[in-house]
């Protein structure tokens, strides 16, 4: 009998440890779960079950997908001789989200970061070097985080590929549409009319 | 190779319509549980698939447990002749982290409604008036949120089990412990006062 409960209790602690939940929306959901037991806690555990025996990382870009190569990777049309690098997988999602890249991606898994011991190794970097001449790279974009360790991982990749001649290109900075000036940061307004463009 | 990106979108979509997780949060959650697949993702779907299959209601009491009885209704250590009335498994769950309350439960499930056409049947009122003499309770205890609907389900509560002579009883309103006077509501600092007690 006590089994469910400590299942139950097993469950919760599991679920809390996902980002944006805690104990007590952990055990609001798991009530949920419990309560739709048929419509949504048997799916979501055999769609989880499926997902963690398939799931793994492209050996190519890094991004997630059920083969040694993910879609992307395996997909023709994406080779487009254009890299797109991000540094998360959540990253690569949205600029998918956008539909604006046609090309691939090299997915960096995190930043340079001397104080939490992050090389050039962890991230990817002698993969992405390797695969400018492999896939007949001509320009690589550096779709990093508007932050410090972000700005110099792109200085460093950018330093790093530049003897290779691609074109190397980062994303615009600037006002974000719908945005209202009024609730803009300092910095992205002068780097908005640095970048200002004429009509 | 489309599959596990259809599982993976599949899986956002359930985790979406968990309480508290959204689709942005949803995929926050679902890329963790990638990148932890091992430690993080398959303990959590076996789990949930455990829970899945052996978690029911209790017939008695409208608990969570595994067999038809759930694990206080079994215990013969909580017949104190005590039933502290709940709307719901997690107002349940929070009592027991309390250990204040020795009796036995009963769920409602819910609150009178007329608006969303919830009667007394749905509210397992006539297995809770069933339950006086199957159990020889002597008290009742109305632990029903301070809500309009919460407060209607305990007067219609108390009406029906008047005729059984049982004492009925519902919990004390106050100021919360480590609450302070400023922050609180004007009707909770006149019940508080209302219900003053002598030193």
């Amino acid at each position: 009998m006590a089994d469910t409960s400590k299942d139950i209790e097993e469950l919760i602690g599991i679920m809390a440890r996902l980002p944006g939940l805690g104990p007590r929306s952990a055990r609001r959901a798991v009530l949920t779960l419990i309560k739709k037991r048929g419509a949504l806690m048997r799916p979501l555990a055999e769609t989880m079950a499926r997902v963690a025996e398939s799931a793994r990382e492209c050996v190519n870009c890094g991004n997630i997908g059920t083969g040694d190569l993910c879609e992307i990777c395996m997909d023709v049309r994406r080779a487009t001789g254009e890299i797109c690098v991000v540094e998360d997988v959540a990253d690569l999602w949205a600029m998918e989200r956008g539909q604006a890249f046609k090309g691939r991606y090299h997915v960096l898994g995190g930043t340079l970061s001397a104080l939490d011991d992050v090389g050039p190794e962890d991230l990817r970097i002698p993969k992405l070097r390797a695969r400018m001449a492999d896939e007949g790279i001509t320009e690589v974009i550096l779709a990093l985080n508007a932050t410090v360790d972000g700005q110099t991982t792109a200085h460093y990749i950018a330093d790093e590929l530049a003897p290779t001649g691609v074109t190397l290109s980062s994303l615009a900075q600037g006002v974000p549409i719908g945005g209202e000036l009024d609730y803009l940061d300092d910095g992205t307004i002068s780097a908005a009319l640095r970048a200002r463009k004429s009509l």
